[in-house]
Parts: C-alpha cells; sequence; structure tokens
C-alpha cells in the first residue's frame, strides 16, 4: 500500500500519543457508523442525514457562478478585475457574502443583524468550532448541549479540549430544571459553563420543534443562569412555516446564530456561518465584535472559506430574492412527503400492537425520527441488520457520546425516494420482528 | 452597528476570557497588518503574499468543472447521479480529487504516494492545523520551526496550545547545531518535540531554498533527534527546476508534506492538502495511516473540503495532464521576472552604498525578499511609511511572533505589475532614504 522503506525504517506512531479526541468514544462512533455505511453500499440507508439529492444539477453552478458575477459586475460598477480578485483571489477572513447572508437572515428568519457579525465559514461545523474555540480558555469552561445531541458537536468540543455536560431534553425542549441544576453543580466545581447548544427546530436526532414560548422561556433561563446560547438551525427552513428563531427572539444579543447552506443550499459548497454580534472588550478598553474574534480564530485554522463557493451560494440567494424558504419550495414537499411515507409506513407495520415494544415520535419536520424497539439496538445488531437485512439505522448511544446501547433508533428518511423508504421499512420490520421474537 | 437592545442587556464577553490564541502576539500581529493594508488601499503594498492575479480567469472556473465532470461521467460508465453526487453531496472526508492530487505528485515533486495517504484540506493551513492538533497531545508537545517563519505556523500551533521552540536558520537552510541543542534542551526540561517545520524551497520569509545536500542532512539529523518533518511547499513549482522535494528524498517515511494549491491552482478555491502516509497503531494494537487520524480531526473541524472547490483544482489538473509545473508557465516567467526588476531596482536605488546601512539577499526564487535597513522597521515606521509613502512593507519582527522590532523588513513581489514595482521602490527609497538621515 505505500513505500514498503516507510514501513521498515520510520518510528511508528501510536494513536495514544496522538491528541486525545482521536481515542474518544465519539471519533471511535464517527468511524464505526462510516464504516458500516461503506461496507453496505447497497443497503437501505435510515442512517445518512444527507439531504435530498434528487433535484441536482450541475448546470446550477455555473448559472450561480454567472448570476454572482454579475452581481458583483454592478456592484463594482464594472470593474471587472475587482470581480476576479472578490472570486478567485484570497478573501477577507469574514467571507465576501455576508452582506447576502444578512439579507437572506431578514427576509427568511426575522433576524435583522449587521453583516460585520456574520463571519462566513466551512460549514456549520467551522463555525461551531471556532465559537467552542473562543469561549474555551481555560479547564474550567464547559459546554452545555440538550441531550442527545448532534455528534458533531461532541466532536468539537472535544478539539478545543471542552468537557461538554449534558442538559436533559424535554417533551417541548429543555429541560429547564435540570438546566438549572446542572449550571449550579458545575459552578459548585469550579466550573465555568460558558455556552448552551441547542437546535430549536426539529432537532437532530429527536426532530423536536420548540415552541415560540419555550423559546422564550429558555432565554430567559440562559439569562438568569449568564449562559450564551448557541443556536444551531440546519432544518428551520425546510419544514412548515414555525416560531420565530431564537436569534429573532433574542432582545439581550445573547444568542450566537450558527447557520448551515448545506441542507438548502447545496452541501457541496460547504458554507455556513456564524452570527456573533456580541460585544468583546480588548485588551486596551475598547470593544469589538465576537465576529472579528472567531475570524482571527478562522485565519489560524482555514484562512477564508472558498469565495468560489461562497459564489455558488450566493448565487442562490440571489435567483431567489435572498430567500431559501422561497427556493426549497419542491424539497419542503419532498421533506414532508417522505415523513408522511415513513409515519404511515411505521403505522401499517408496527401499529396497533403488531409488534410489543415498538413505538415512535412523531416530529412535525426534520430530517428524522426516532423508532423505540424492545431490544437494545448496540452497534453490533446494526452490523448484523446491515448484513442480514440490508437496512441500516442510527444506535441512539451515539448522541450521547456513551458506549451502552439503548432501546432507540434514529431513523433519517430525508435523501430516500419512495420505493426506498417502502422497501427499507420492509426490511426494518422484518429486522425489528425478528429481533422481538427472538429468544 | 447592531441591535440597540444587544449593547444595553447582554453581559460582555472580555477578551480575556476567550482563547489565549486570541491574545497573542500573533492575533494582533495578523490584525495589525490586515489593518494597515485596509487603511491604506491605494499604497503600493509590498507587503500581501498573494499570488499574481493578472492571468485570473471567471471562465476558467466553468471550463474547469466541465473538465471534472466529464472525467468522472468517464470514470462512472455515465452514471450522471453518481458525478452530481461526487460534486454537489456531503462528501469523503479524505477529499475526492486524491487521486489527482496523487499523480501531480509523481509528475512534478517526484514523490510517489498511496492516495490514501492524502487529505485534501481547506487550504494548506488546514493540513497544518490538522497535524498540529494531532500531534499535540500533553502539554509537553511542542513543536520546532526554522526562525523566523510563516507566521500561521505561530498560528495554528497557539490554537492547539502547542508551544512553538524557534530553531536557527543557516543561509542555507537549517542550523542543525542549533536543532539539536533546542531538542536536547527541551528533553531535559521534560518536554516532547515532535516535528520540525519548514519550508525548503523559498522559505517565507527569507527566500531561501536548500540544496539537496542539505536536505538529506536535514532529514538525517531528523532521524537521529526521531523528529517528524513537516515540509510545507507552497512556492518550489513557481520557480526554476530545483533539488527534490524532502519527501522524495524520504526514505524513512518521516516527511508530512503539506500541501498547497492557492499559488499553482486559484487562491479562491482554498484546496491544499497533507500526505501523511506514517503508520499509527491503533487501540487495538492493527496499524492505519495517519491521514486516518487527520481525516478524523478533519469531520470535526470542517467535515469535508467543498467538494465544487475540489472539482476546480481537479479541472486545472486534468488540463494539465497534471502538471502543475506545465500549468504554471506564464506565472513562473512573471514572478521571475518581478524578482529581477526587485533586484535591479533595488541595486538601481541602494547600490554602492548610495545609503549606508541598506543590503538586501538574493533569493533565487519564491515571492518574498528581504531588505535589511540601518534602522528599526518598526509597527509604527510601517504606519508612517504607509500614510506618508504610500508603500507598505512586513516589519521582519511578525516572523518571530515577538514585538522587538528589527532592522529588517519583508518585501513581497509577486502579485505586482513592473510599474507597480517602479513606483513602490521610488517610494521606498524615498522612504528609507529619509529614515537613514533623520536624526
Amino acid at each position: 500500500m505505500s513505500n514498503p522503506a516507510v514501513e521498515r525504517s520510520c518510528p511508528q506512531l501510536d494513536v495514544r500519543d496522538l491528541h486525545d479526541s482521536l481515542n474518544s468514544p465519539v471519533s471511535a462512533s464517527m468511524n464505526f457508523l462510516n464504516e458500516v455505511a461503506q461496507e453496505y453500499p447497497d443497503a437501505v440507508s435510515f442512517a445518512a442525514g444527507r439531504p435530498f439529492e434528487g433535484y441536482f444539477d450541475l448546470d446550477d453552478v455555473h448559472r450561480y457562478l454567472d448570476l454572482y458575477r454579475r452581481y458583483l459586475s454592478e456592484r463594482f460598477d464594472g470593474d471587472e478585475a475587482q470581480v476576479r480578485r472578490t472570486v478567485l483571489q484570497y478573501g477577507r477572513t469574514k467571507g465576501v457574502i455576508h452582506e447576502l447572508v444578512a439579507a437572506h437572515l431578514a427576509v427568511d428568519e426575522g433576524i435583522t443583524v449587521d453583516a460585520e457579525s456574520i463571519v462566513v465559514t466551512v460549514g456549520c461545523q467551522e463555525a461551531l468550532y471556532l465559537t467552542l474555540r473562543a469561549l474555551r480558555a481555560t479547564p474550567e469552561d464547559v459546554l452545555l448541549a440538550v441531550s442527545p445531541c448532534y455528534v458533531g458537536v461532541h466532536g468539537a468540543a472535544q478539539l478545543v479540549d471542552m468537557p461538554l455536560l449534558p442538559v436533559e431534553e424535554s417533551s417541548t425542549g429543555v429541560d429547564l430544571d435540570d438546566l438549572a441544576a446542572v449550571v449550579h453543580r458545575a459552578r459548585a466545581e469550579g466550573l465555568r459553563p460558558r455556552a448552551l447548544y441547542l437546535v430549536p427546530d426539529f432537532a437532530n436526532p429527536t426532530g423536536v420543534r420548540m415552541s415560540e414560548e419555550e423559546r422564550l422561556r429558555t432565554l430567559r433561563a440562559a439569562s438568569e443562569l449568564g449562559l450564551l446560547v448557541l443556536e444551531d438551525n440546519p432544518y428551520g427552513l425546510l419544514g412548515d412555516d414555525g416560531p420565530p428563531t431564537m436569534k429573532a427572539l433574542d432582545t439581550e444579543g445573547r444568542v450566537v446564530y450558527l447557520g448551515s447552506f448545506a441542507k438548502t443550499g447545496l452541501p457541496g459548497a460547504r458554507v455556513g456561518y456564524a452570527v456573533a454580534d456580541q460585544r468583546v472588550i480588548d485588551a486596551r478598553g475598547g470593544t469589538g465584535l465576537l465576529a472579528d474574534e472567531l475570524a482571527k480564530i478562522k485565519s489560524m485554522t482555514t484562512v477564508n472559506t472558498s469565495p468560489i463557493a461562497q459564489a455558488v451560494i450566493a448565487g442562490k440567494l440571489l435567483e431567489n430574492g435572498n430567500s431559501l424558504r422561497a427556493a426549497n419550495t419542491r424539497e419542503r414537499e419532498t421533506y414532508r412527503g417522505n415523513l408522511r411515507l415513513m409515519l404511515d409506513g411505521l403505522a401499517a407495520r408496527f401499529g396497533d400492537g403488531q409488534v410489543p415494544g415498538v413505538s415512535w415520535n412523531t416530529p412535525g419536520g426534520g430530517f428524522f425520527l426516532l423508532l423505540t424497539v424492545p431490544f437494545a439496538a448496540s452497534d453490533e445488531l446494526l452490523e448484523f441488520s446491515a448484513g442480514k437485512h440490508q437496512v441500516l439505522w442510527t444506535p441512539l448511544h451515539h448522541f450521547y457520546a456513551g458506549s451502552e446501547p439503548r432501546n432507540v433508533m434514529r431513523l433519517s428518511f430525508s435523501h430516500l425516494l419512495p420505493a426506498e423508504i417502502d422497501e427499507g421499512l420492509d426490511r426494518l420490520a422484518g429486522f425489528v420482528r425478528e429481533q422481538t421474537e427472538a429468544p
């Protein structure tokens, strides 16, 4: 595979001599799930949380680039050298499409922010990473997150050696009593809780969407507890109209908003952003924006987000009057249809107690739902399910950064065609029945 | 500027409560240099280390995308859904153009590696960040770097809380006596030197190119001292043919090669890569590639590099038979011409002792040279030079992560037109004469 001389002479590295994040259950989780998916490419996958790709079109990319080119040309009064420089040269650390992103937030999310408070990032994951890197100043700094939660949050926190304290979810959002208890306990131990991470719209993995009242209550709790709120919102625009984002409801500047264009724009552009309009006092007593601190970290991580990739997203925004809600009319219908097929399909196969101990939740949107089964949905059973039944799902314990299997699996349905959902549910039902009836 | 409610109610953050990298001289440096450049947009800039943009063409992007599309279509036997998925969906963490990158390394650099040992990254900076994040396991882990060195190395090391120990440069490369002394001293203090960072081809800021003999000596020293070598090579292909890369000379698998397409491809794509074919023993006693460990860290930082951006670079590779040396014939001529103009221009203005105490080095290529002046080239003088003389340069102390000014400035000439070089040198000469003659 590699140069034989290498294997002869080089002192081997030991993973235990590499950073702890590479020795963690989270890293092992992500690896395991990837490997299973690769090993069974023909299985129906209720595991991959990818956007639907049926409407992907490479011609869109060319058109979007041209639209942004014309937009820049007008903006620069026909100075084509300036247009070329903007798209092809090293660019502004905070990004070049910040004004379009600000316009989009105003149109679609009711969020009014100065474009200077936006940092355009390499996907939402980098926005999260930059925010956590900034907030983790000492070993006492800790992050709170509603648990179960997106595995990338565990990952980013581990990269910056920041412990993640889980907060109980409630059926409607965050268990605020538990939030207060976790914060007080942490402080009593000398820790410094910095922020609460959550996904108020169709959380991953639970699918829960918080009501406006619940959002306001959570903001008040964060205010009383002195926490920043990290609001991650990849799915909101892909569901029916809902309550305002927490950032729109925030009157205190307490919310750092983490945005993604992976689901509403194009995953292949890898463009996301942070809105960080918090004020930061600098060493000389002046104040700047948290966005500018995040930009400094970005300059040491990725320097800037590809302006070519940004141009693709900009073109999609321009084509749709800055509204990604408008741009995703077909997609929204598809996701709504897939959710309906899932719920109807589960009812047909498991409803009315056909298989004792099987139940599921009914989210109002998003990419996921949870299926509870009368057995531990372990990694071993996933491999068995993939191999024998050719169907993949995600064991829920991966979202707890733990290894103790639970009786719940996450089912993703965003990327599937109706026939695949139907076939996948047949296979899943076969697997679940077999496990339930097993001695 | 921002929502007034924000300023009223939110507890302000203090930069001293944010990560140390934001309080460092390096961060202040990068910020200061950016601010000066923004404040004097009409000054001639010998400060910006950007590639020449005279050949930039947005039509290239469209053509490159189409070339890669056709290449994928052939490779996937006309399966257009698979083509679209590769370019537009979430992608493989280690990248999708790894085989083309491997082919390029074989054609242009004499480096033969398995494509699986390549991680395609968001610019070379991310490759460096991932490598340092992996290697920094404990507070005892330290990085060595030839000093003065590229400011982004200081930045990446600070992000992962990894001290950087400077090693003296020699006129031909690394001072190997000092290297050994630094390593032994560090070990005596309980530290663990992990790797030596260097740029063997036209180093930033010194412009030094190491000979083959020097490279072999340095590899032997690294071997004896048990260090990995991080070879960063952004400029090699833009100069005359030179000695082999250290990675090509490496028989022990000791070199992690950090590659950039920013100068040879397109900066706006933000695509770079790491070649990490070192073996890593895992927790179960098996072995994997260091590349796969870097990929795990990448999955928590940026998830994957935009495949659209990768496609642009792939198209440029395909158009040029995977040779970026061939692709950059015009550019190489431009850089060579600019270097000649700089050297001739400096000789005309400062030669033969016209201004006592002024001298400069004569690199054989690259983007930079060093000008020694008979006064401390401080940040204050840079601001004065920018304001009064409308000419920018980089004070050398920024490459030492220090704040004590030195009598040396870095002059970058890569992005300038001949007339700009001429005008800029006139202005610079005016400034230097004024300072030299000042009481």
